[in-house]
């Protein structure tokens, strides 16, 4: 695609890093609240600008308690943003009344670290980026996002705000409570206990290095589906210390866990999927690519191309 | 250390990078029951014999169901073992009537891998090598296991069974169920869940890639004290789940996981520790320092030279 003027609103670890992206290819200008920040995305050659103009795209890279806002006095172009959980920004958009603008997309690329210092182009590499396709999403606007965000390297994958968020709880907002619950069982076991710790305890806390404050708005912004898994996760190591006490084995546990990593551990082959960017059940196809995994490598004017694990249907 | 007549039993990953690590500097004889072992051991030039002599110190590397069965035959020098559950081996040894000739021990190193084959005298450099010191245990049998394990290079961190064992717990058995149910969690996801799945999926699962029998053997070997760790945990996640159902936050959880992982990443630095071998209550202080997370570096014929981290109270 040609240049398009984007608009960045925040720098923080993924604003950064996606303003750093797209500048060499696009119209960018951003703007962060914090004077440093700005300060040293001047320094690193952005564009600053509180007035971000009339961009075809802008990206809002908030905080999440912020996003609502943000979003309330939107006044022109292409919306999307980049948040971890996707239902309350939905939600916020239309309570706005710019469903038909808005595009949810969250990048699945992050770091212990945070802040503009820490922003890094090369963190989107071959990034799976989701971008929200509901009923109400205008798919013109969807794709204008899509050809952006493929164009930067990316793989757009389609999905429900609500498939979304029930697997991010999944893999993101229980790895993260997990990570805490064990470095926090590590530390009442005082200095000998850290002492013998190794590879299992030092890769198990890895995420618990997060900052509190990101762990909690990524957990508590995706509450309900969070519970349930939790409800799940809680069920199953109950079932493994039950058999501890009753002299049985937590072998069913160890086992499925064994399979699950190492399906996830040796993906199959992808195969090339092409969609024509006309079809009439567009949506329908872009969400079934989506929901078997699949993504979409580039967007042309006329065609969709991206790949597909086996799993999928077509 | 001089040369010292060795029997490794057992030349799996631990047994074999042992008996590896042992071979340059000592008179080594090894053995495994598999035949296929046995020739990729003596492949690697190691001095395989079924009759492993009168060595000086037996090193029981088996599983660990088979740990009491080969101590119960045991006829003469000092014998250790590397089994990742010290209680039930205390136990065996003691109803052998062997206490006062066992030596528990743990070299705190592993690998998803298993076998001879992934074998490795570089997993011990530098690993923390646990070693039981009990009311029973002979001290002079107990320091020349010490001085052959700090002579390989590894950190000597005397203990007692019990202590070991609720670390271990919170270590290396809880990480090892966290990981499982972590990878079950996000299969049940689907290929959704495994496409968006990022860093924290991918740390957090790893061990699950060990194979089950250990993972079994692993925490079933130490129910009890596993058991009492997975109630902690447990009451933690129930705690995050309430409160994410209750309009609350996971904040206190991600705080307390913050600050563990912080202090374990960021260990103060240590003080080195000089113990004289001779010392009255050279029991109680090994006990202290390991308490403390120290350990030994060196066995000389008159001293004891270790570190400890500044929590050690000498």
């Amino acid at each position: 695609m040609g240049a398009v003027r984007v608009g960045v609103l925040g720098l923080g670890l993924i604003g950064g890093s996606v303003a750093r992206r797209l500048a060499p290819d696009h119209d960018v200008r951003a703007w962060d609240p914090d004077p440093a920040t700005r300060a040293a995305a001047a320094a690193a050659g952005l564009a600053l600008a509180s007035d971000l103009g009339r961009p075809d795209v802008t990206v809002l890279a908030t905080p999440m308690d912020a996003l609502p806002e943000a979003l309330a006095h939107w006044t022109g172009g292409t919306v999307t943003d980049v948040g971890s959980v996707k239902g309350p920004v939905l939600a916020a958009a239309r309570a706005a009344g710019l469903a038909d603008r808005y595009v949810g997309g969250h990048p699945m690329a992050g770091s212990e670290r945070s802040g503009f210092a820490a922003a890094d182009p090369a963190l989107l590499d071959g990034a799976v980026w989701v971008l929200g396709l509901e009923d109400d999403t205008d798919t013109d606007r969807w794709l204008t996002v899509a050809a952006l965000v493929t164009g930067a390297g990316c793989r757009v994958l389609p999905t429900t705000a609500a498939a979304h968020d029930e697997a991010q709880a999944r893999i993101s907002g229980l790895p993260h409570l997990l990570a805490s619950a064990l470095a926090a069982a590590g530390a009442r076991g005082g200095p000998l206990a850290t002492a013998l710790s190794a590879g299992s305890f030092r890769d198990g806390t890895r995420v618990a290095g997060a900052r509190a404050e990101f762990v909690a708005a990524l957990c508590d912004g995706n509450r309900a589906a969070l519970a349930a898994v939790l409800d799940e996760t809680l069920a199953d190591l109950a079932a493994a210390r039950d058999a501890l006490r009753s002299g049985g084995t937590v072998r069913p546990l160890a086992t499925a866990g064994h399979a699950a990593r190492r399906a996830w551990s040796e993906p199959a082959p992808t195969t090339a999927v092409r969609l024509d960017r006309a079809a009439p059940d567009l949506r329908a196809d872009l969400l079934a690519l989506g929901a078997a995994g699949g993504w979409l490598d580039a967007v042309t004017p006329a065609e969709l191309h991206g790949h597909c694990p086996p799993t999928h249907p077509a």
